[in-house]
């Protein structure tokens, strides 16, 4: 029996690694097609070129400043935790911001080329933005399934799988703890140097978006390259990798007598990786609208998991299992694993609704416009506040179905299924962030505004199932939170059973303090990009009034100084917001008077509200940066119309909605959930 | 013993009447005060007149619209329930509509007084306004008080206490579903008719505010007095009504067999009338700075309460009480009571300090107008995000002091306790709405602006603890649903405890659930600003252009039909969002695979998000206002200049967040709580 139950174990996470590593040979094949496409001339590359400096300069001081950070929870996880935890940490966070480099690098290599496809054919470009985000997503999840595999194997081969699971969850907090860091810093800078840009450059100089002559026009462009695509990368590495471990946890914790319980996410994510490899030859063979063939492979890497996933489950689980005292048969797990599927389809129908300028919500902020700045603003903060409602009700009774077919394991085998479709999701969304990046000349403006607009689209729907996604694995987390606790805490040599009831005081006040994080968070988040925009305008002022020739072509801008100072800004903005997670868990731990109940629904305080505000702040972005384009395109007056005026200042407002603030909750709601589990036995 | 409890009963009951007859005494004498001062001059007189009729009109449809409504839950009751609760309902729907009536006769009558009186001195002008607000403030909480002890006696006589104790939970209802109703329908209909006049008048034809060549310049005016005034007089009662009967239930539940446990709410009740009378008396005969003078006024209520809660506290409990199994003193309990002092105290300062115009969030918001409308909006919405911390930090050490000293009893103490100095704060509430609603002469300028923003401060001081004593409220509310839940319950014959743990997914279904609630329900608020805004544009469009002679001043603007399309869009657009608690609450009740549990978690999930998305509205709305006030003082450009344009977009955004949407929310939270507290007999 052990004999057969080891068998499992190596087969299914040796399975999942030739999956990780088919993904990354994939992705090696796919960068190779991309380099030997044309570059474009001189200039772009020249360009190109300053854009890569800064962005690697950017990351390199990012890397410098969260060390510290790091270092220090590191030997924090060294002398209270154990070893293989605080090296777990270290690698999850080495990894995430491994992920954030690939990101960036390949970014700044499709840019160009994706620009240069665009001047033949609005499909060689979408191809190439398509496949430059194709290269990113199966890179950084064949890294984190990788990543997680390997550490798992080698910690059970030298401590014992028991205590491998365990420290799986330091790796989960490095690639967290990164993974807001990146969110953030990429997120203040990329709409700071936007902002601060447009502010000097568009409003008080009347120059236009790119012009050489504003000193922070590269800094607007490496913006692009460290918020959408090195903070993107690091998120999705993060996604992928705590789903996986979360899974792991509750399959190790309510299912200790079954190893296959432990194996089953791991060959779940490998099929994911070969599902998605699938979806990207779809979309290079077929042909027809943009938005048709994405869709296309989408479904494509759906059906290829969904098909493989039954085999896999049937397989692991020939008899069934024992889950909450109820015999479930491998068709129920497979049913919960549907049931991610089916969520995913659906909040990805509901956030394109909500964000697309084809429906009505998009159109009704178009239409306040035309009334001033104000009636656009309160029409878009209603759009998205409209926009928790369904993907909310859908995820209750996702949670309901998993529940009933798994209980808490069934969960987190549908979480698995979300991000496994993730998989896919960070492909678009990186194409996406290409394409909108290609900053492409006018005489192609029809392929520009139809890639940008399928871009947009791209990038909200994946927004939508990733908060989607991160609510439950939360929730999952939350669940592992409260088994760790059962088993660590004993009060008289006994095992001690917490409650978390509403009816419990402590509770309540943990919900409270857990349900204030999310708008502190974005609160700190917004102040941040504020002030970082406010270095950018500052400096820009000063060169224009020292160097008065910038303006009429005779001297040239110091591009670097700009880069320089929104680094600095980024960086030490990003600061507070990120440890306020870490302060909030640690506090209510000590306080005696709160400890793991209070904690307990801080969790859940934390996932409750956080779910609504990242999504009422991503839909709002995404509704108000489609209101304008809808205007642009020569509805309700077109650009220049007063309608249009005020449907800028809602896509400005949007910015850090959607860029920084909204976003960056999807990792902070994980790290207080991981950091919970970690200290139990430091604290309780 | 039964006869001495009879006594303390018939006592304590009949003690609050007589405070609540001294209060109602003192508001006559005090408007026979004000009837007597000059009311202006002809004009005045005949706009005031215009004005009154509008807000009759109005709040006489909306009688008729609620009524219907009313009837069908009445007739609902009646079968379902039982003939007292019916009554009951009807009886605190009567006096919520009775208090708005008052709100807005008084308001009224001050309004003119005050705008003659600010022609002689500022602090005449105050003390007429302030008069006026404690004419409405005490005959409402007068009203309140009367309502319940007459309600509870005469049923309690017919039915027995039990009974009667049970049927008051009607009375809630009645009085919040009508506080839902008017303040979402006074809500819309101000911003709607000020947003729809500024947008016509202001912005196409560059009339003044007020100018009476502008058709909806009378709707305003009207809204001013039925969204302030006539809404706001409606909240207080419920506020005071609610909060009474939730400390009369949890008395009733947690300590059946000591009678004074029901009588205790009902003195503290009582003696705050007494401190009201001379905190009223003190703002009266005291002389200084208007903002010094008002404090003086709130510290002498909430001293004189102090003070007397002594004495009451341990005459009702001289040997202390038995709670949740520990004997509690009844210093312990009068500490309780403190708790809630302290705690006003602290939010009244927290929330100065976001909205005052001398601190730095709303001075962050003039200095973010300078870059435009967008960084205006941005730097608002993070201030209210903010503003929401201090307050939840200091609502969850209250909760877990006042339930140290009396479980749950203790903090439906400290709820009564904060009430009891929101009997003064109604008083500072309208004597704001009516010093900032009379439109005074632009010779007294400076008197106007100080009583402006004078008047602003209080309204939004007054909000932030009203949210903050309604988020108790219902979560003594929601200690009732589990208490009664537990006496109702029968499984196989036994009572049947349910758990309401957060690792049942049942309940996270619920927080998640009652979570969306505030979130749709402000934004279904907000699209009714919107929606009849717009139908307010249009009328006054087709005006001018069927009358070219009102822009000349030779044809007079048709003002009814404004008035009367207003009040039809308000009153429709009301409806879907005042009616979704109700459906939220009874779909979870009856959908099998959620019931008594998920309905659980959906009205802490409601307390919880509720609790920060009205205090983020109300602080936003607050510092936006007081930022375009910064701006007009002559700081930053002054008036006219580009940060003021930034500045009055924020401003309007502000307004249906802070007069509309955020105030609605809280009798939003507590309909949600009663309601599922009278449905449990009904479904479970």
């Amino acid at each position: 029996m052990i004999f057969l139950a080891f068998n499992i174990l190596t087969s299914g996470v040796a399975f999942s690694m030739v999956c990780a590593v088919i993904g990354l040979a994939a992705a090696f094949f796919l960068i190779a097609a991309v380099v030997r496409s044309p570059s474009g001339n001189q200039r772009m590359r020249e360009i190109s070129g300053a854009v890569q400096e800064g962005a690697k300069a950017y990351l390199n001081r990012q890397v410098i400043t969260i060390s510290s950070i790091a270092v220090i929870i590191f030997i924090l996880l060294f002398i209270f935790k154990d070893r293989p935890t605080a090296i777990g940490f270290m690698i999850g966070a080495f990894c995430s911001l491994s992920a954030g480099y690939i990101g960036m690098r390949i970014a700044v290599i499709a840019n160009v080329r994706t620009t240069q496809a665009a001047t033949e054919s609005i499909n060689k470009a979408l191809r190439m933005a398509f496949n430059g985000g194709a290269v990113t997503g199966l890179l950084v999840v064949g890294l984190a399934l990788l990543a997680v595999s390997i550490f798992y194997t080698v910690v059970a081969r030298i401590v014992g799988s028991h205590m491998a699971i365990n420290s799986l969850v330091g790796l989960a907090l490095g690639a967290s703890l990164i993974s807001v860091f990146a969110r953030l810093g990429g997120g203040i800078y990329t709409k700071a140097a936007d902002v601060g840009a447009d502010l000097v450059g568009k409003i008080e100089q009347g120059l236009e978006e790119d012009d050489p002559r504003n000193p922070a026009t590269i800094a607007d462009n490496v913006g692009d390259n460290v918020g959408d695509c090195a903070g993107m990368a690091a998120d999705v590495f993060e996604t992928y990798a705590v789903s996986l471990i979360g899974a792991i946890l509750v399959g190790a914790l309510t299912l200790p007598d079954n190893p296959a319980a432990v194996i089953y996410p791991f060959v779940l994510g490998g099929i994911s990786v070969l599902g998605a490899i699938l979806g990207v030859l779809f979309v290079n063979l077929a042909g027809g609208k943009p938005a048709n063939v994405l869709m296309g492979g989408v479904i494509t890497s759906a059906i290829v998991s969904a098909v493989l996933f039954w085999p896999a489950t049937h397989n692991l689980f020939p008899t069934g299992v024992m889950i909450a005292g109820q015999m479930r048969s491998p068709t129920q797990l497979y049913w919960a694993s549907v049931v991610g599927l089916i969520m995913t389809a659906v909040v990805v129908a509901i956030t394109n609704y909500y964000t697309s300028m084809h429906y009505r919500p998009v159109q009704k902020i178009a239409r306040a416009s035309e009334t001033g700045h104000a009636t656009n603003i309160i029409a878009g903060l209603a759009v998205g506040q409209h926009a928790t409602a369904l993907p909310v009700g859908f995820i209750a009774i996702a949670i309901l179905l998993s529940f009933h077919f798994g209980g808490l394991y069934g969960i987190a085998i549908a979480v698995m299924v979300i991000i496994s479709l993730d998989s896919f999701g960070p492909i678009t969304d990186n194409a996406g962030g290409i394409a909108v990046m290609s900053k492409l000349p006018s005489e192609i403006r029809n392929v520009t505004d139809q890639l940008d607009a399928v871009g947009n689209t791209m990038k909200a729907v994946t927004k939508g199932y990733a908060i989607a996604s991160a609510g439950l694995a939360a929730l999952v987390l939350f669940g592992s939170y409260v088994q760790e606790l059962k088993m660590h805490v004993t009060r008289n040599g006994q095992p001690f059973v917490f409650e978390f009831s509403l009816t419990d005081p402590k509770v309540i006040i943990g919900l409270f303090l857990g349900g204030l994080l999310p708008f502190i968070f974005t609160a700190f988040s917004m102040d941040a990009v504020g002030k970082a925009a406010g270095a950018v305008v500052r400096e820009v002022r000063r060169q224009l009034q020292v160097h008065p020739g910038i303006m009429t072509g005779k001297d040239t801008p110091e591009y670097g100084t700009c880069v320089d100072i929104v680094t600095k800004a980024a960086l030490r903005e990003m600061i507070i917001p990120a440890l306020l997670p870490l302060i909030f868990v640690v506090a209510v731990a000590v306080i005696p008077q709160l400890g793991p109940v209070a904690l307990g629904g801080l969790l859940v305080g934390t996932i409750v509200t956080g779910l609504f505000v990242a999504i009422a702040m991503t839909s709002s972005g995404g509704a108000w940066d489609n209101a304008k384009k809808f205007i642009e395109e020569g509805n309700l007056g077109g650009k220049g119309s007063f309608a249009h005026q005020a449907a800028i200042t809602g896509d400005t407002v949007g910015d850090p909605y959607k860029d920084t603030a909204g976003p960056a909750i999807n990792p902070m709601i994980k790290v207080v959930n991981i950091l919970a589990i970690l200290i139990i036995p430091i604290f309780f």
